[in-house]
């Protein structure tokens, strides 16, 4: 269990989510190297991260594991565009995005058959995860694995750090998130619209609200986007959001005209 | 300051609010009595509280303050059915609602001009205080006060228990609970609404949604639509939810057009 071989991951998307799991890998004695849309060379010498402009020479380099973590919208034509002819071994391709039935597919239907697929999804950011991982849900699906040793090694990570393992389907993955993740998000949106802000007398459970509402700002917007467009289980919820919205208004409106009437 | 002056409170109200605060006033020292439209004989032996049926016999048993817990909704009704003929000196009147325009209108209106009436809001309840009141804020607004040593001695019950003492008027009040206090319960409602629970991959911030959903649906939905019909700014602030989260939805779906028609 506490095999701690040194991986060779090749982080394909450096934006923020990117950089923060880069960093407890390293620490870790993982041995990162990242190709993005834009020049990380500087931030990455930082790091001690390999930065790759070219994408032919970072998938030639020889990584025990690539790592997708674009954003939910570009992966599609991020993995369309990548010349896969120059990988040199089968490979353990993951990926971190918030939505999971889409890029399994994305995955399964793009990237050579020899090479094994772990779909994951640690439920923490750079917010919420800045005190380390202990306890936090880090989410998992084999979907297609036959080099268990690669892929259990690469669970390591996450296990290591205290993470609360939980496999699952995809599907139940998006199913649940659509109706937590993406809320907290939507709510969270909607109270930075309505500029929310401290007062003088915020009771603790406004005070939660404002916490909401500053944690998703953080995120982007095709972030937020992606959770909505790439998962199908969002509309729904969305929907849900609005009518039961509508119905405490109805609730309220009818107590205060009974009100007036008596 | 530290003049722990015991006082005689007569509460008008002894529901869940009034008992939690009851508590601590007997712990200080005070001697506290309460009136009901139920009956709360026996769970007043029980806290050391002196419990009358007969509303004459509470008004005439000589309290230095008396204090207003019964619903938003029910003040006026209750105010109003006072025999206040049998007060035998002026006293101090208090209330504890959750709005505070709508209940100083009333106790200047029906209230004997000798009395002195204090508006508060402690702005914390069973669930949020039940590790103690530091910290928490206070709200009042010395609205009618004479006797400013009464006014004080009261005061120094919330002071002394460490809350953050903020002194505004009842306008601010409302205008700031409106934006929070009121905002987080509809939140609360509509996430009871749409019958959200904790899943096995729950984020932090999603965490907090579910405790402002757990909190908000103990209070009464008298409480809840006492905010809304007696704070004067409670209807603009639901219009300004239902158009943020239209605004959200609506900019959700035309990035989705975007993504299909390119
Ligand atoms: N942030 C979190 O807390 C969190 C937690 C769990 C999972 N995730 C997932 O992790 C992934 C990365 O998230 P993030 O927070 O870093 O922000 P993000 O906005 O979701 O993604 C930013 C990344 O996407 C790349 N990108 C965006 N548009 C692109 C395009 N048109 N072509 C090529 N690359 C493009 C960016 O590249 P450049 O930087 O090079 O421009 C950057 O690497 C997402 O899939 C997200 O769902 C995030
Ligand atoms: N709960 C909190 O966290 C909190 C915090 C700060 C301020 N407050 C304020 O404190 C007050 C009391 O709140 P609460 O939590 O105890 O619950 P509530 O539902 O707001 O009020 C319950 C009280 O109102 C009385 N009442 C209700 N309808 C009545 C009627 N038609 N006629 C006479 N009395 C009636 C009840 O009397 P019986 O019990 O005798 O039936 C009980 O004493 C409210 O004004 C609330 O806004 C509450």
């Amino acid at each position: 269990m506490s095999s701690t071989k040194s991986l060779r991951i090749g982080m394909i998307g450096f934006g923020p989510f990117a950089q923060f799991l880069a960093k407890t890998m390293i620490r870790q004695g993982h041995i990162v190297s990242a190709t993005s849309r834009s020049d990380y060379t500087h931030l990455c010498t930082q790091l001690g991260v390999s930065f790759f402009r070219d994408t032919s020479a970072f998938l030639e380099s020889g990584n025990d594991v690539i790592l997708f973590s674009t954003s939910i919208l570009s992966l599609s034509q991020v993995i369309k565009a990548l010349p896969l002819e120059c990988l040199k071994q089968p490979t353990l391709f993951v990926d971190v995005l918030s939505v999971k039935e889409y890029p399994r597919d994305l995955m399964l239907q793009v990237l050579p058959h020899d090479s094994d697929v772990l779909c994951t999804h640690p439920m923490f950011g750079p917010e919420s995860g800045k005190d380390g991982w202990k306890d936090l849900p880090y989410m998992f699906d084999k979907v297609r694995i036959r080099n268990e040793a690669a892929c259990s090694d690469f669970l390591h990570i996450f296990a290591t750090e205290g993470c609360k393992m939980m496999e699952m389907s995809c599907q139940e993955h998006d199913e649940f998130s659509a109706r937590s993740q993406f809320l907290t998000h939507t709510i969270g949106r909607v109270l930075a619209e309505m500029e929310v802000e401290p007062t003088p007398i915020d009771t603790k459970g406004f005070q939660k609200l404002v916490q909401v509402k500053e944690s998703t700002s953080r995120d982007s917007f095709d972030l937020f986007s992606g959770l909505f467009v790439h998962n199908r289980f969002a509309k729904q919820q969305l929907r849900d959001l609005e009518l039961a919205l509508a119905l405490i208004k109805l609730r309220l409106e009818s107590r205060s005209e009974e009100l007036e009437q008596s």
